[in-house]
């Protein structure tokens, strides 16, 4: 069948099959098909739709594009998590060592990424020694001796998702539930693992801003699971604010050593004790959520969970004591408290742009392959609700670049309202979507 | 503004201003738009539509993204006629000479074209010595003395209209009422007319197989004519059966010669008188319709439009007794009778199959550039509603190359339906779209 006449298909509403699928996302990727019939479809996918079938099999396609992972050699049900991206989440550097600790294997392989602060990697590469980079044999062998590892990505995973997500990126086509679905699943899949659990975020700050479209998003990545034989849980979480306190690199990694100690109470625990409740169940080494909550509960209070991460950090070449000591990864050479310039309770935070004040400050990169600033970033001071003083600090901001410091804080004063009437917190965990659907919580 | 917020305009069904347009219009034709990004844009037009404002705009950008000719030093009102495209549509030929016979100015640039046969500028080759390069001043000339010329395309009218077609071409765009309105009156509106005349086929030979998508595209193009300021009607006549009895360049003249003589009736005569009454009704050398087609009858029958024919081919280097011995154009080699295998009532012809069958025997182009046989094509020798008997002629092929004949006869079999019930005529004239609306006739 020729391109021109996929394209007809979908412009004219109807399902294209599993083999029209992959032959498209196997021409596209090895150049045979053309930008400008790739941007056809694609506009034809956003406006018309895909069934959960189609959109499946895309994302097998997708997965399919370049090089898998084979985790199979990892005894046990290896589970990987995934956020649709929000503001100071740092969980997956507290969730991998506290599931691991609870005898989940954890072999992730993560990227550096665009955006407010860098990707998992860049956190990890503000522990003084630390190896992101891991031969397969060794990655493979760690997390069989430790329960946990996490590499950069030594290949390019899903390529054909890159190559398309660039091409949405300029033709207006990014916003499509399918084609979302179809890019986040398909690189989980090349990933190895066996269940996915999916961190949905819904709010002002996240990607999908109200919960109808979280949820159309969660059913159609857990239908994929479905279909392709990945079984796939989803959590909807709020991102009405940042979710911890710190936004920046060794910021977070910092916040994830005070997390896995047990010391810390908030926001940021509660939804890794949520999501990694759930990756217990679908591993099966918990009965139930309720169970699996009070077993990490423990493993929090316990220390357990920061040893295993002081041990993960050990194995992977980086300076463990670094989890009784932050202060040896590297520090901004300023900080500076920015005040509230007037008193009552805070109403609203602007989570973008919150995010993009960390970006200023030099936390995260704008373009690919741009340096990032490990020290930088913000650490809140405040959240919604909270009664503030005049002159009480709203935030801490950190970083080597003290010019940016006046803008940041000018944007800053605007991405925090503050006002007379006392407001409630929002909801922290709004569902979850399994296979019987969406539970509101 | 960005073209990716313009696509994105379009995507969310928001109207884009007359500026936009322009500034679409003008980047792309000047390459600093890629195509994926116009390929994005043109699928959400043709799944979301546009205003009549937003195709008028659209149209006037196009037509202005070239040079664009200027026949204001022609005196009168000048009207220019288009048609959809049908098979055995000689109107051009026939319409040129009668009218510029009843005193309308006629200053015609004309393509070669792809399909069954070639363009106007191909069929009148046919003529030895015709000249088809007129330089301006000549063109501009010539109508001032002979009320009519016809030159080829010395200046890329529209280019962006080609850019875009063959971009459409390609991403499954082409079947947009929006794009096809755009795409033929930018055309008309560079080539300089007063006011347009349109030729909308209607039926399983046409593009528009419906009488409501026709209706649609009728209405869309003479509301972009209100809109810059171009008078525009139009005329929807049906295309169940090749309209002529030729099919093929020089047969195409010689049948041209027929009608212009006065000696031939039928379909054909009645489309030219049609299209032609509306013709000098616009450029108000006829009080009205009933007018105008009287005058016209008697341009025909009483010779007086042949010798203008005749006038014209000598003004553009021809050998004007070809009107007297039409044998002087290029001869076939070969000339068969396609004889039917049945005896019954002709039910239905497939126009599409019967244009196919003249471009296999010669006649056509399948790609810009492709040499065609002048002399080669097929007379019609039946019409729908007639009685055929076994063994009596269907059709009569020319052309040089005999080879093709036998492939070129199966499918001629395969598209005409004979059946033992008497059937009605389909009607030839179904309506006509003004300022007012439809008129169904």
């Amino acid at each position: 069948m020729r391109i021109v006449d996929l394209i007809t298909k979908k412009r004219d509403h109807y399902s294209l099959t599993d083999h029209e699928l992959v032959q498209l996302i196997d021409d596209y990727t090895n150049d045979r098909i053309p930008d400008y019939q790739m941007a056809a479809f694609l506009m034809a996918v956003y406006l018309n739709g895909m069934s959960y079938q189609e959109t499946a099999a895309l994302t097998l396609a997708m997965a399919n594009s370049g090089a898998t992972i084979d985790l199979s050699g990892i005894p046990g049900i290896k589970v990987d998590k995934h956020s649709t991206g929000g503001v100071a989440d740092t969980t997956t550097l507290i969730l991998a060592p506290l599931v691991a600790a609870a005898g989940v294997p954890v072999a992730k392989m993560s990227g550096r990424g665009l955006g407010f602060t860098g990707g998992t990697i860049d956190k990890l590469e503000s522990i003084p020694g630390f190896r992101t980079t891991l031969a397969h044999h060794e990655f493979i062998a760690n997390v069989k001796r430790h329960q946990l590892a996490i590499t950069g990505q030594s290949i390019d995973v899903a390529p054909a998702d890159g190559k398309i997500y660039a091409l949405r990126d300029v033709t207006a086509t990014v916003e499509s539930i399918p084609l979302i679905a179809s890019s986040i699943m398909s690189k989980k899949i090349a990933a190895g693992a066996d269940k996915i659990l999916l961190d949905v975020k819904v709010g002002s700050g996240a990607f999908m801003k109200d919960l109808g479209a979280a949820v159309e998003l969660a059913e159609t990545m857990v239908k994929i699971g479905e279909i392709v034989g990945r079984d796939t849980k989803a959590i909807l979480t709020s991102m009405e604010e940042p979710l911890g306190l710190a936004i920046g690199n060794s910021l977070e990694v910092k916040e994830a050593i005070d997390v896995l100690s047990g010391s810390y109470q908030g926001d940021l625990r509660e939804v890794c004790l949520i999501l990694g409740s759930h990756m217990l169940q679908l591993a099966g080494v918990a009965q139930d959520v309720k169970a699996g909550y009070q077993v990490l509960q423990q493993l929090l209070d316990q220390g357990i969970a920061l040893k295993k991460f002081t041990e993960f950090i050990q194995a992977q070449g980086g300076i463990s004591k670094v989890t009784d000591q932050p202060d040896l990864m590297p520090q901004a050479t300023y900080c500076e408290d920015i005040v509230s310039l007037a008193t009552g309770y805070v109403q609203k935070i602007d989570v973008a742009k919150v995010g993009y004040i960390a970006t200023i400050l030099g936390a995260g990169r704008e373009y690919k392959g741009q340096s990032i600033d490990l020290t930088a970033g913000i650490l809140m001071r405040c959240r919604i609700g909270d009664f503030i003083r005049d002159n009480q600090p709203l935030a801490t901001f950190y970083g080597n670049d003290y010019g940016k410091f006046t803008e940041a804080s000018k944007l800053l004063q605007q991405s925090i309202i503050i006002g007379n009437t006392a407001v409630t917190k929002p909801k922290l965990i709004l569902g979850f979507v399994d296979k019987n659907g969406f539970t509101q919580i």
